[in-house]
């Protein structure tokens, strides 16, 4: 204990300085602009890795953005933990809220201010400096091998077939990922289970122009008003998803699983504050808590569609665009529900326009089961650090890649995430304790002592 | 008529030249960074009416873009005609559908290529072309001002105050306004009414910063869903506008008027064919050219909000706007409808948004008397030059001040318009015939003419 906390102390300044290079590089794995950003990121990691004491660490190219893999395997006797993070970041627009500039990060209020302060940066780097402690410290307690991706922003498309070609490169006991949140310092958790995405994109077109409002507006169809018309047809008065077939699949939870939920301390003031609103809205018959962590949904990430500028343009527009994603819950699968998505989208539209739907990307739900070693592992090391038992949480989060792992390499994951939920990850203004951060080292070597504990007893 | 066709037919080169210099000019008035290029082009037309022949021409600054007036005044014992046009342009967006660029006019095949070749610089300069031939050949017939706006496109918010400011120096007889279009070549006709406008620009407020779509969608509203449910509920099954109040001013067309409109040539099929549809949608109950000409009408004329960029962006927006326009019919007037709408829309939304619905302009519908001198005077103008007798239309477009005019001025307007419909005025790749050009530079001294005679039997 007291060699872990005497190394980060005499070591912080210069983890942050590190972490602030990685900060600076505007890796935004949504835009084409950024594909050498997204190099610069990898290979910084990868010399991170190596200067950390990784025996090898090697930048693969994918048909996308590269995938890092690095390992240091000091025995075939021991346990090996694979750790999985990335390097790709959220878009930062809109620029103009933010209070200091997303990719020039600051440490204000006791808080690292940045794109990716949080997600993924903040607490994939917390793993790099926790194995470089142990190195260094000779505590490396596992064999650790690391699996970093530029692309879980945007789906993590081309993760599935690299773990589909390098099954033995990636074997490994337990996946260990800090990508989630905790509740908060008071309340530490662990995320116990991850909601699905199907992410659409779709096109609606009327005329073949955009078209003078006055002398055209009336008779020929306006394919904004359609797509609201549309969009407003995929939820009824209850905020249930019309969709047919959308809940054939749904997991129930019982009433039982509901009730052991509900005891997770929640303030709904407080929510609502941490957000701005004055009355929470959902599907009737759920909690809000339910809401966010056990129910499917349906959001507009964004729509567009004809003159968006300053001041009144009189056109009948020619097309209108929407994102629309849905988070799924256990045994959803994100292509079908897509499916189902395209094929009603499309049969509620009138026939005097032009209608495409787009399946951007998705991944499925996951659930963590409680009481495995890594499940232990994990809540002995946090109960070590924040001098609590930690609580396990149902998040409304998607991390598709953990159910890809559990198929394709047949490996668990463990969830072990010290961001906040005023951390405004995917928002302006993203954050991160700097005590997290370095909770996060103090609570990773840890994990590490106690899984090898629990595996080789 | 020989000394007409001569003076066209030795300076059109020049007449284009010209014109081309002014539709150079990025006169957009809905854009503040084109604020210098409203006073170049209102200078540059200054001196084009003194070059024609103007006894005085003069730029009156007003709170939003000049106003130019010029005049030549031959005797008090002739009638005065007024003309009316405008320098201000739409915006050119979006420029990646332009085939050429909106800024550089070219003439291919036959037409001229531009934003503003036809809406209304074009149509414009016809005047001031014409008003010099007429200097110069010695011909004008009646007493001539000009009142020419940098704000039509954006609702002539100044023009009002600038008639009530100058009564005394804008009186006439007749306004003689061309900026708007007739059927075709062979087909000529003269707008007999026009649409008022209503135009709004709503709101939506959600939480107070974007958020992750996955950590609070399903309890926290989203702005761009409710703006979709709310502008669905603005139309019916019928396409009938659900405002309350909405259509108790209008006043209906008689079966006898509406039979008569009927007599109007109108292919369905090269209708759709010209705009890329393939079924026309529109209100129960009325004909294609019905909805477009004597029915009012509402139409989203832009939407946007959340992440509107390349790929995908999990986020839960905090705001969504739009702007939206209903076009008018005699009797409705623009202010009431506006705050018509207003009030319903706020009742209809949840709350958990915070809803703004902003009025940013309008004006009232126009209904242009038959069997008037003016009328009659343009009817054999256009049936001198183009060989048949004009038929009378009602236009779906909106020029808002021509009922101003007749409020504060107490003149009515003619509306001699030369576009086609295929100019594609307020979207890419406006154009404007060459030939309706010259045509209209020949027309225009033929109804000085005609209206003299008409004034003084």
């Amino acid at each position: 204990m007291d060699t872990i906390k005497k190394y980060i102390s005499g070591n912080k300044d210069r983890f942050l300085a590190e972490l602030f290079d990685l900060l600076r590089i505007p890796s935004v794995s949504a835009k084409e602009e950024n594909r050498k950003d997204m190099l610069r990121a990898a290979d910084f990691l990868r010399n991170s890795l190596l200067e950390a004491g990784a025996g090898k660490a090697e930048v693969y190219q994918t048909e996308g953005h590269p995938v890092l893999y690095g390992e240091k395997i000091i025995s075939p006797d021991l346990p090996t933990v694979m750790i999985y993070g990335h390097y790709d970041v959220q878009p930062a627009e809109p620029y103009e809220l933010w209070k200091t500039a997303p990719f020039e990060p600051v440490i204000k209020e006791g808080k690292i201010w940045g794109r990716g302060a949080d997600d993924d940066k903040g607490q994939l780097f917390m793993h790099i400096k926790a194995f470089e402690l142990m190195n260094n410290t000779g505590t490396l307690a596992c064999n650790v091998k690391f699996i970093i991706e530029g692309e879980e922003e945007i789906g993590s498309v081309n993760l599935e077939k690299f773990c589909s070609d390098h099954k033995a490169m990636l074997a490994s006991d337990v996946i260990l990922i800090s990508d989630t949140t905790m509740i908060s310092e008071d309340v530490p958790s662990i995320t116990s289970g991850l909601r699905g995405l199907s992410y659409m994109q779709v096109e609606v077109t009327g005329p073949d122009r955009d078209l003078h409002s006055g002398l055209y507006g009336g008779a020929v169809v306006n394919p904004c008003n359609v797509l609201c018309d549309l969009i407003a047809s995929l939820k009824d008065k209850d905020n249930r998803i019309t969709i047919p077939g959308f809940y054939d699949d749904v997991l129930e939870c019982t009433p039982e699983e509901r009730e052991a939920m509900s005891k997770r301390p929640f303030s709904k003031d407080s929510f609502m504050k941490s957000v701005g609103v004055n009355k929470l809205d959902g599907e009737t018959g759920y909690t809000d808590l339910e809401r966010i962590g056990i129910r499917p949904t349906l959001d507009v990430n964004g729509i567009w569609g004809g003159y968006t500028g300053e001041g009144a343009k009189t056109i009948l527009p020619s097309k209108a665009f929407a994102k629309i994603s849905m988070r799924l819950v256990p045994n959803q699968n994100a292509e079908k529900v897509a499916g189902l998505f395209s094929k009603y989208f499309l049969s509620i539209a009138p026939s005097s326009v032009t209608v495409k739907a787009e399946f951007l990307h998705g991944g499925e739900a996951y659930i963590s089961p409680l009481h495995t070693a890594e499940y232990n592992a994990a809540s002995l090391a946090v109960e070590e650090t924040f001098n609590k038992k930690p609580v396990p949480v149902r998040s409304g989060g998607s991390i598709p890649i953990v159910s890809t792992f559990e198929k394709v390499l047949g490996v668990k994951s463990i969830l072990l995430g010290f961001g906040l939920e005023s951390d405004a990850i995917h928002s302006p203004n993203e954050n991160y304790p700097v005590s997290n951060f370095l909770k996060g080292i103090e609570t990773i070597p840890l994990f590490f002592r106690h899984y090898k504990n629990q595996k080789i007893r």
